[in-house]
């Protein structure tokens, strides 16, 4: 007896095509992202692997994934969950800004930092920044664990207790869990998984709109450690293109 | 103080664009039916009426018709609950027919009576027919609860319980509350609200794709006995347009 856990990264948003820092401002998908999202059900369908539920974050970008890949899969009937709490890591100021002009500007090492470290944050936003989503209102409960910035610490710290409880119990109700989600809140959630060190998970690249599987064992371990994507070979090539991203 | 209540009718699908009957058959959407409920949203909206929680059917034209509408709305983000208790009425044996075809075999009054009279069904459809449905995973769980065909008040049946606990516990708990439905289970919602009876319920034509919005007092009494559209001379024509189907 193993779980089953599917994670899919949305695809390519407006912003990822423009090379902006997006974070939690809530851009659309273009239409490769579109594509993108298909495909992955596509994928899941032709496997047999079919979501009994699915799990979102709160942003369009991830929604839209869920909504047209399960379309695909034809499992947009199953139940929906969503949090805040697997949303792409806050990226304080420097969301909305041009990636090539960051790291001209402040040089490859505070640029990497930046991108990759894993406990320093950028610099926090301003509450008046255009982007800042003062009064949004799918944040109104959250008060003080609102975030100005994050760093990938902050991001774990704040998906492992949904992890720990909501995505464990579908779990161990014997549900096949699918995880709509984003490039740093997915990284936070493999870290977990496979136990990578704060140092190994610089390195770690998710390619976007391809499903990657895990079996787990009954104490949630994975069964294959880093779990397997449905096409590894089109995702290992697209993970590598992932690092290069801002060059 | 009063509960907000939206109700939404799935736009155009491939089969009412066919002129087929179409029941729990899971057809998509038409490319006007996508225009429709994107139109749906904005009409929410320019109103002002936002909702926190959407409740749909299982079925992929009404599912779609929530993603959409929510999606304008900049309402994506807000939880979803789905039960079959919201599906179109089965139609049964007519499921998959043509319309004016099954009008010209059986003459106007059986054919006014399987659309419209509240308690006579079609024929229930074969286990073996092609849109029986048998073994789909949505529906695993009914057991003799699965319908083989059903009458307005057999919607009616089993929507109700489900007006009464689930959607009325997220109104009571001040949330507005919009459901994504279908012709019938919304007339058999309506019915409930504004106490029609069996007998009138036969002229009420729900358009496409137009929101109708009930206020309801705190024992869930409309405010205003109908409800209103957020365009009412649009929804006046296009109900009338409903009415004249299969002519």
């Amino acid at each position: 007896m193993t779980y089953t856990l599917v994670l899919v990264r949305h695809g390519e948003s407006d912003w990822n095509a423009k090379n902006l820092f997006t974070g939690w401002v809530d851009v659309d998908l273009t239409e490769k992202g579109r594509a993108e999202a298909v495909r992955s059900g596509q994928q899941l369908k032709e496997a047999g692997i079919l979501p009994d539920i699915v799990h979102t974050s709160v942003q369009r970008r991830a929604i839209t994934t869920a909504n047209l890949s399960l379309d695909a899969a034809d499992r947009h009937w199953i139940p929906v969950k969503r949090s805040w709490r697997l949303n792409e890591r806050h990226y304080g100021a420097l969301q909305g800004k041009n990636k090539k002009e960051i790291l001209e500007q402040f040089g490859e090492e505070q640029f990497m930092q930046w991108r990759r470290s894993y406990d320093v944050p950028p610099p926090p936003i301003d509450a008046d920044d255009e982007y800042a989503q003062t009064g949004d209102p799918r944040y109104a409960g959250l008060g003080d664990a609102m975030p100005s910035t994050e760093c990938l610490k902050d991001v774990v710290a704040r998906m492992v207790p949904y992890w720990e409880t909501e995505i464990k119990q579908d779990l161990a109700d014997g549900l096949t869990v699918m995880v709509a989600a984003h490039g740093n809140s997915l990284r936070a959630l493999v870290k977990t998984l496979d136990e990578i060190s704060d140092e190994d998970i610089a390195g770690l690249n998710i390619p976007t709109g391809m499903p990657l599987v895990y079996e787990l064992d009954e104490s949630f371990a994975p069964v294959a450690r880093g779990g397997r994507y449905l096409d590894p070979e089109a995702a290992k090539a697209a993970a590598e293109a992932v690092a290069k991203q801002g060059r």
